[in-house]
């Protein structure tokens, strides 16, 4: 196997169904309807191990994000369980932003597990500044800040790259009058490669960039921010104040959307970060028809690309 | 019913498997055994509410202490899945202490659902001084601190009072040498009263003190601290370098643990706050039986108790 991706979870921060959340698509997942599938939060898993047996020796995994699911997350999927006494597979979390949808997972990473912590001088520096963090003591997890645009290794032979990507700083970061297009440091893409496998990871992203669009059309596979279908559907169901671009997420749907943006680039495209709001959660919708035919997938938990 | 108690989660910080671990205990968590149930971290929810229907109008709930598995607990628990678009059941969270397992489902409860939180002035602290929980916005989230000692009254008719615990503070606030039996307001008891039903939760305790046990004499349940069962437990399984007692909590087991401490205490003594290398998890085992044959039961996520 060249490269291969563990999609460890598949919603916006959140979750689906989501805590406080009644809306047409959670109440369809707290009945059980099988037309949608329980999504925790969006991490995913990579590695160049062979297969998933979990003899020692194999090949380590790295993590991109940690979702407050983590530990679930770990205990549905067998690669990642321990291999010795006090022995995990993973061996390196990269954050593409600070947001708790990708941080907070580091908690359950405590309990002296070693393994490196990649992130950008932002990102690292909000993480510094809550003590809470400091459960991840620095003598078995080092911080290492990597600089956008510049390629740095990974444990099991992959290559990785931060990139800009147009977003906002973490919700609990914002001032009165956020930036919600800004590219800064705050929020990244990665891309991942390895013996000649390339994979793009967009969990967030305001607008598609020029520069964006170029490292897509190389890509052979294309993980891209689904949060919303549509600019104002958390409005629309009653579950919120708040557009998809106020939130720094462009949405999937209409002429400015994802579909449009992506057509073409990449030779796989598979939407994540999908809100508990986005009816493509609901197999057979009208939007999830119009993603399929467009011809984008819809990630789920437990999802496995090999490249 | 007077009052009800959900045990959410029954294990001590890091769960049960924990992510990193195979010690003898959770190699047969992972490998299904069912000699041993897998739990989550430890949490409750208490209602008066008279049934388990989720019609609007039923009762509030509240939880004591938010672990960072609140969102799985909460799909796992109807009682608690949201009423209305956006209405949670959730009124209220009591904290006992600022741990990673006692506050990070609190990043959980974000999404501008409304509650009150409540702590000692030192645990509110703790939280203030880390911006990630900010995404509990204040004018949805109100923060309420207690004194231990003063009563207070919580939504459904249910009074409150959180009590001095010996202890220690949070991991990650300790300095070079943390005062480990200290009885401060980093590490609190609650008990919880209704319709004359008397309920004492605490999850972490590294004595227990006279007022403590006249204290516990006349609940009905003593929900108490069962981390370890010997001192040298986790040095022994080769999980760990700290004792117990150094990590603030006191055995189950010996001659100055909590099956003679508590011996006669209370109507119903239950342990919880499990850690994962506690042989105690596993049925059948000499230590559990030692537990049932001294009239302790075992927590387990699930468990409900209608006094």
């Amino acid at each position: 196997m060249r490269l291969t991706t563990f999609i460890l979870g598949a919603a916006a921060g959140g979750g689906f169904p989501q805590w406080n959340c009644n809306c047409d698509v959670c109440r369809l997942a707290w009945a059980g309807d099988p037309r949608v599938k329980p999504r925790t939060q969006t991490s995913i898993a990579v590695t160049t191990a062979p297969n998933e047996s979990s003899s020692p020796g194999d090949a380590p995994f790295v993590l991109i994000n940690a979702s407050p699911d983590l530990r679930q997350q770990i205990v549905a999927t067998p690669a990642l369980q321990p291999r010795g006494l006090r022995m995990s597979p993973i061996a390196a979390v990269v954050l593409t932003g600070g947001e708790v949808d990708q941080t907070a997972g580091l908690l359950t990473l405590r309990e002296r597990g070693p393994f490196a912590l990649y992130g950008t001088a932002g990102t690292l520096s909000t993480l510094a500044a809550n003590s809470i963090f400091g459960v991840l003591a620095a003598d078995v997890v080092p911080r290492k800040a990597v600089h956008p645009g510049s390629p740095f290794a990974l444990p099991g032979g992959i290559e990785a790259e931060l990139f800009l990507v147009p977003g906002k700083t973490p919700l609990y970061l914002e001032g009165d009058n956020p930036e919600l297009e800004a590219e800064t440091d705050a929020n990244v893409g990665i891309e991942l490669r390895a013996n000649g496998a390339r994979l793009v990871f967009i969990p967030g992203a305001a607008r598609l960039t020029a520069a964006m669009a170029t490292r897509l059309a190389e890509a052979d596979v294309v993980l891209f921010d689904g949060t919303l279908f549509s600019d104002d559907e958390m409005i629309a169901a009653g579950a919120g104040v708040k557009t998809g671009r106020r939130m720094g997420h462009m949405p999937v749907g209409g002429p400015d959307g994802a579909l449009a943006a992506l057509a073409g680039l990449g030779r796989r495209r598979i939407l994540i970060h999908i809100n508990n709001t986005n009816p493509i959660l609901i197999e057979g919708s009208p939007q999830r028809r119009t993603v399929e035919a467009a011809g984008f997938e819809v990630a789920e938990d437990g999802m496995r690309i090999d490249l």
